[in-house]
């Protein structure tokens, strides 16, 4: 798999129209890259396991991406077969009134992961300068709003508070999905029309498509303006479902791969107390119970 | 698979020496057992998404036993493979000093599944009839503390609690993993001994071992005082892994099976405006992207 120009370098300016989004990133197949995908949730449970017992870091994971990206299906198709009790999925849409009476970091710091769990970010404050932004722009155009608003001053508020998870022991990863306008449509259609998926369709999801170039300038700039050396964005082709999951799935893993990946080593004194243990339990007198299975 | 037996019938008294710990539930094999649940887990990963599309109801899982009595084992092999977008696991240990400064439902009150969601409780406030009770009553025994608790009064919190969440829309699923001393011991010998698992032990795992015969008590008047008709309790035989997943991963899978497996259906509101909208979007002239994949 060919990943070199998925990392957007910090400090660049963001040309979206210069990614594909139907790009295979070396993939020959959708079989070969379901297969590499598999693998790759295998080894995934079984490093989280020993980071979830090591304690010592912990992973967020940011999902970013217009409507029908493929946002739920990355979370369904890579952490499935984790253990759910090293996972936490959170999504963040319209926030609530007690929510909007907060800094706009503060619902998503609630739930940061712990030490060695993964958390998951389906949407997040970079919302803030997304959809808050295409909205707010819309209503300074009409005359409805005054003076634009510093949308820089929140790259900089973003980028200080991960640095902060980052130096705090918390591995950042955040994945933009890049979807084409077609291919939107495309899905968008495909929920209209099938009665056991208009559940999943909110008039919202138009919205995002009618005002499709002002989100990918937002996108654009929000891209070019928060991708650190300690968080950098990575842009996920999200036309092919099957490149994008195998994408992530890499990413997440080779980040794990980074880590330690032995159990945590007991120090002297636990080995020893826990030697005085087991002879105590090994002289237990047996109960005559004894399953065989 | 016989369950017959699992499920204490509210208002008796329990005598958990009649439960047999290594009991096969009408199993024959490891192997038939293994198969069972991967058919159950499949089965419940595909009503899972209704049950989250629905967001008419949502499930609580309560897990409760001794230490190494396989609670961490069942929420990895019977909820993985479920989207982690629809299940969240939270474990309860030691209170903090904020949590003790609240009642004692306090703190699973504030993560309560929310409606279209599975939220497992890894312990939960049960503890506070088991671990608290046992430790009060050593204390009692010493003459260290006053007069004994009323035990039956949190009983009867509790059960209210459940009715509350039980008549607004969830369903609260009971288990007592059962696990024989024998097998605890065998079990905490191999963690002892393992340097891999050692990260895992801690010493207060011992001193469930020590008063044994206080939790055995405890437990049975738990279970006889808080089995509901609403919430009742399933004793799951714990000697055998296989058979404990098993039963689990049937239990579950069964609350789910009586439920509506359709998804949500839309108005007719909702589908003529949902034509609408699609007619605009089939409209709409195509920007010459089309990804094949």
């Amino acid at each position: 798999m060919n990943l070199k120009h998925t990392t957007i370098p910090p400090g660049e300016s963001v040309d979206l129209e210069r990614f594909d989004p139907a790009d295979r990133c070396g993939l020959s197949s959708k079989e070969d890259s379901e297969q590499l995908l598999q693998a790759d949730v295998r080894d995934l449970t079984a490093l989280q396991e020993i980071f979830a017992a090591r304690k010592e870091r912990a992973l967020l994971i940011v999902l970013q991406g217009m409507d029908a990206a493929g946002k739920d299906g990355i979370i369904k198709h890579v952490m499935s077969g984790i253990n759910p009790q090293g996972v936490d999925v959170h999504g963040f849409r319209q926030p609530s009134a007690k929510e909007l009476a907060h800094d706009f970091l503060w619902r998503e710091s609630k739930v940061l992961p712990q030490f060695g769990r993964i958390g998951i970010f389906n949407r997040s404050y970079y919302e803030e300068v997304l959809v808050v932004r295409v909205n707010r722009e819309a209503l300074e155009a009409e005359g409805e709003r005054e003076a634009a608003e510093s949308w820089h001053e929140r790259y900089e508020d973003i980028n200080a508070f991960e640095r902060h998870l980052v130096r705090s022991g918390t591995i950042v990863l955040k994945f933009f999905l890049h979807l084409s306008k077609e291919e939107q449509r495309k899905r968008l259609l495909a929920r209209l029309d099938d009665r056991d998926k208009l559940w999943k369709f909110s008039d919202a999801d138009l919205d995002g498509h009618m005002h499709w170039d002002a989100y990918q300038r937002a996108y654009s700039e929000m891209l070019a303006g928060t991708s650190t050396t300690w968080a950098p964005w990575h842009i996920v082709p999200a036309d092919r479902k099957w490149v994008s999951r195998a994408v992530v799935g890499e990413i997440v893993l080779s980040a794990l791969r980074d880590l330690p990946a032995e159990y945590p080593k007991p120090s002297k004194e636990r080995i020893e107390k826990s030697a005085l243990l087991a002879r105590a339990l090994e002289g237990e007198a047996e109960k005559g119970e004894k399953p065989s299975g």
